[in-house]
């Protein structure tokens, strides 16, 4: 027994933290139970009057299918199924009406045929990159109606029927679900797409900022904890890629809301994102020299403290311009004079290197900080188009 | 017209090089039709024999909806199909009877206010990450099935045959699925994945091969292009992780195959998979060298040309043998002496840099090598376990 009030209290707790963290969760899942409540009970009734019969179902099922976490996802959910319904009746009832004419078994023979011939092709087709990223749905459900249509033994005029009931079905489900989803707390794509870009462009200028004082160790041993997490945080960037092109994806879908018109340049966020990545790999490579064995001696380190310190705080400091350039969706030009002071240190460093006072073992750290100072110019103009949109 | 043609052509050349790059895709598409053929037949002839009457369009619905391209994925999606069903029309029956022994108007608000709990909670059990990864669609169908049932207008006896036959049909359809897909030419998604991991830490391999010869010029210009290509190819392991994840998600439902048990240690393949692409980010910044503005002078190169090609051929050899150890699944002794031989050339550079023999600019891509030398080792030691396994 104890063993299961264990179990309870750590899922309630998961809970607690799932909602925390994210509180727009609570809502989405409270605008779902009222969509898909609203939608059973016209189908309930729906049964006593006998309007849809059968096919108020699809309503239902459109919700649940449809009602995804963003406005952008359920867009696009929802206008796919509408098309490919629509599309994959057309063509369904044609086939069917096509077979009738014909007798009683080359009847068989040609549905079968077409049926094979559509799935075969359309299944096929969904491995298009392109139509896979944007209309994947539509084509499982054009495959879908096309054949619950064609193949259903109905009689010409029910075919039609059947099929004009489970579109409008549909549509009653999907506007719904569309306008629940808009009107009702809105969670856009668009914004997280924007606020995510600005986060991990943050992340990166912490991890700058504390490297310096981490690497150096003019910190107190009290904090260092706090700042290994806090630097820990530009992980979650490496790994990015995935979350931002499906957002890019929904934001594409969505009208215009907030500071966003509807075409907005959501691609510039991928090529602001790939930046910011390749901004991390190198980071990574730089944190691999905080754990390293190789230790340096403090002599050799006091030396080149100095420059390194400024660089990377002159880089963070830009990279929180950038960050708050984008959130605030002004040109960046505070964090031009930052990226000059970076680049005129890492000069500097490179020039007392050449002289060779010094024995060098881990100039390493350095050159990638260049490297970064170098990659930051590239994300400022790119930035700068940003703005501008 | 000319434009038209264009595009047909165009769209025919990628159709080409979707099925040649991977000409399994051609095979799964005809199983897909198959499948749909074979069920909407017997869709078709139910209707005449009035078995299941439209019921039967839910075993169509099934195949369309639940056949994806490895085996793992269509029984994962098949079975949480099969079980949310079960277990969504249980509670649908359940709450209908309920119902059904109250009052008129108490019952409509009873209905109504059960599906709205369902709705949200399950939806909220959506965002657990653990129940997202394997059981996000059987949520989603336990939603359907239970409204679609506890709110459907028909009498008791007649909710609970409905059920049934809807059980029933997705099971006939779920099944014809899981068989052609198993039994005509299968895609294994665990197969896929170790695969993948191998080819992964090959595409390292050819960097590192091509590196020293790229860095150094000792190729000669007429194939460098060719080089340029191959290096290229480790790009792709940077976003890998998203696909590895989906893949291990899929192998975990799939059945003894090949040389693969029923409980493969999958996750091994995850762990390699991170230190692979930490390797690769490593790899990244490695590669910026080769594109930097800042060259070194060739004496400084020359210098140290010797150790650097030999750790990152080396380093090139082990890895290559990592990768056939993986793909024959034999332990991967082959490897240690090239591991042994990189990390001797690492010190040996490394002390010869300490005697600051020479000004030091660039050897900044030494150290790296050193990292991805003692990477190389962590990835030995995981090996060598899957290898065992």
């Amino acid at each position: 027994i104890r063993k299961i009030m264990n179990v309870v209290i750590s899922v309630a707790k998961d809970t607690k933290k799932l909602g925390e963290e994210d509180p727009r969760r609570i809502i989405h899942s409270f605008k779902v139970g009222l969509a898909i409540t609203l939608v059973s009970l016209f189908y309930y009734f729906d049964f006593f009057y006998a309007g849809f019969g059968v096919s108020a179902m699809w309503a239902v099922m459109t919700v649940v299918v449809v009602f995804e976490f963003s406005v952008g996802a359920t867009l696009g959910k929802g206008i796919n199924r509408a098309i490919a319904t629509l599309l994959g009746g057309a063509l369904g009832v044609g086939a069917h009406r096509l077979a009738s004419f014909t007798g009683e078994k080359v009847d068989v023979i040609m549905l079968g045929l077409s049926v094979f011939f559509i799935a075969s092709s359309v299944t096929f087709i969904r491995f298009f990159p392109k139509l896979k990223a944007r209309y994947d749905y539509a084509l499982l459900i054009f495959i879908l109606t096309f054949c619950l249509i064609s193949v259903s033994g109905y009689r010409n005029d029910e075919v039609l029927e059947m099929a004009h009931r489970r579109l409008s079905t549909i549509l009653i489900g999907g506007s719904a679900t569309v306008f629940i989803c808009i009107f009702i707390c809105p969670i856009w794509a668009g914004k997280d797409l924007h606020n995510l870009t600005a986060n991990n462009i943050e992340k990166l200028a912490i991890f700058l900022q504390g490297f310096g004082h981490e690497y150096f160790e003019t910190t107190n041993d009290k904090n260092q904890e706090n700042v290994k997490a806090s630097i820990d945080g530009y992980k979650t960037v490496l790994n990015s890629k995935g979350t931002e092109e499906a957002l890019v994806n929904f934001a594409k879908w969505e009208p215009r809301h907030g500071k966003f018109r509807y075409r907005h340049p959501w691609d510039q966020y991928l090529k602001i994102g790939s930046l910011t990545r390749e901004c991390a790999y190198r980071i990574d490579a730089l944190n691999g020299y905080l754990n390293s064995e190789m230790q340096t001696s403090p002599e050799i380190r006091t030396k080149i403290q100095e420059s390194c310190t400024k660089m990377s705080s002159e880089c963070s400091h830009a990279l929180k311009e950038l960050a708050l350039g984008i959130n605030t969706m002004t040109s960046s030009l505070p964090a031009d004079p930052h990226i000059l002071n970076a680049k005129t240190a890492a000069k500097k460093l490179k020039s007392s290197l050449k002289t060779g006072l010094w024995p060098d073992t881990d100039l390493v750290d350095i050159i990638p900080a260049a490297t970064i100072a170098s990659m930051l110019i590239e994300i400022v103009s790119y930035t700068v188009k940003i703005a501008d949109s």
